[in-house]
């Protein structure tokens, strides 16, 4: 087996944000489920964005975000989605490319860049709307057998399941990793893209993903259980690794019979928690692709959430690798 | 004369902005004049995008963000630009629609819509690079003469002296505005603006502006005088009102013989100066439109000013009325 030449690759949805802020009567008003991701039809996209107050244009897409953090930590990552040929896809192109991460764009041209509207509450949670558009379109035809074969591991963004071409895309990776003896390694996204494809998650994370990252409501509709203890039990046969972040109570990670509790970051001032859960991935995996012990894989992804918490916007402001030399040595 | 429909009516190149952080080497490297506007082509837009670090899209153009500004404080502004039928052209008519500004799209498909490519150093000072684009095509037949004369202040932005159309636009916005009893407002924005058209300029300024912004390089650049004190001796004469703004030293207002110092909002942590001519602008025209003495007009203006500069991007984050309410009464 070669020497890998990527740490991580990452496929998924590529998707340029436009974040405003909003108040919760706005979110009651257009139906919106706070702090959740629904999809989003052209027409319905149009809507309410005009009803949305005056945004920002940012580069993003769960997975896109991840990779970001990661080239951010000094990981070196190359990442897979698709954009259009036009304005929004030029931004997302030369975004990722800056923040060296390695991007070889797949441009479709049967419709424009995917975008996310993100209304961010004052209470600092995000509540998504998403028009997936050409990131619909990532099939497996884009996925560069080389390429994952060429990764430590293979990163995969659990709304990829939600587009039926990116679903074989996704299959056709993590099988290619495998054969080539890498990891592969899973995000479940959001509770109700759990909800939308709980069998089949299930069948894939006991048969195809070493390393499942959840957050505590994503776990719970995958087990449909109501204790985070209950949930804990059923995913530790299941994957090598498991890490559950549990917001300010901070991570859990599960090896096995090993169970690492990680405390989140202390004085932080949370101002849009888009993307903390993206950010504590790019974290660990950075520690685990280092062949760090496991409880300090969780405490680079909880130094890189705080960091992406802490302004508005999912992607990191300054150098990750910097912070965690400061906090870790 | 009936009354004014609106407070303000704004005449200005639509632009996005692309924001980055760098830092002064790379102003170096790309032979960057920190601190100034430069007009660029579509070819070297994209070079100098490409070499630039990751960065955010949001809504510019000088004099928008002067009419965004006005509208937050409570003032009732209408804008006159011209954009594209792009992604670009959407963020901008939305986002300046958002913020509660009348906007009847001038949608022009010569060119895409414009950007202004702003990097921010360290010190908080901003460097941008402009290729107009679609805005560069403002000509005269956009000026709606009914929104001109329905208007207490017309207020163009010395920047549309670049385009030759628009400086067409220009003159009879002026012409139109005066003829209904209206008074004219300019800002010189920016020193090598001011060079390129300095003998134009004097003439105007002599001819048709009743109130004149300018910051301290402007307006020495406008009469070729080393000295504050001489710049102010000269404009004296010339506008019925000239609001200079200096930076951390307050602005200084003079009508005939009325000077009034005043100083810059205390307590002010810089982030980025992007703008800060615009919402001082916009606080003036506010307080003056609402028939306030010409101290307080200078007070709002600084007030607008510090909101804007503590944090990244020229437009207004909070409502600037409850600002002014709370430090003014």
């Amino acid at each position: 087996m070669d020497e890998p030449r990527y740490d991580v690759v990452g496929l998924g949805n590529a998707l340029v944000d436009v974040i405003a802020h909003a108040d919760d009567a706005f979110l009651e008003t257009h139906g919106l489920d706070k702090g959740t991701m629904t999809l989003i039809d052209a027409a319905r996209a149009r809507e309410l964005y005009e009803a949305m107050p005056a945004g920002i244009e940012v580069s993003g897409g769960s997975c896109a975000n991840t990779m970001a953090a990661f080239a951010s930590l000094g990981g070196r990552g190359a990442y897979v989605g698709k954009v259009s040929g036009d304005q929004l896809g030029d931004v997302f192109r030369h975004d990722i490319r800056a923040a060296g991460v390695q991007y070889d764009v797949a441009v479709g041209d049967r419709a424009p860049t995917g975008r996310c509207l993100v209304l961010v509450t004052p209470d600092a949670q995000r509540t998504m709307q998403t028009y997936l558009g050409a990131s619909s379109h990532l099939g497996p035809g884009d996925v560069d057998v080389a390429l994952v074969s060429a990764a430590r591991v293979t990163y995969l963004e659990g709304y990829l399941w939600d587009p039926p071409d990116a679903k074989e895309a996704f299959r056709k990776a993590a099988a290619h990793a495998h054969r080539a003896g890498r990891k592969v390694a899973l995000t479940l996204s959001d509770p109700f893209c759990v909800d939308r494809h709980r069998p089949s998650f299930l069948e894939l994370i006991e048969g195809a993903v070493d390393i499942l990252f959840a957050n505590e409501a994503e776990i719970l509709s995958l087990y449909e259980v109501r204790s985070f203890e209950d949930a804990l039990q059923r995913v530790r046969g299941h994957c090598e690794v498991a890490a559950l972040t549990r917001s300010e109570r901070g991570s859990v990670i599960v090896a096995g019979d090993d169970v690492h509790a990680i405390d989140a970051e202390p004085h932080v001032r949370v101002i849009d928690t888009t993307g903390a859960g993206d950010a504590y991935a790019a974290g660990f995996l950075y520690g685990y692709t280092q062949g760090r012990p496991l409880a300090a894989c969780g405490r680079i992804g909880g130094i890189a959430a705080a960091e992406v918490i802490s302004h508005f916007g999912a992607r990191p402001e300054t150098s990750l690798a910097a912070l965690v030399r400061d906090r870790l040595g």
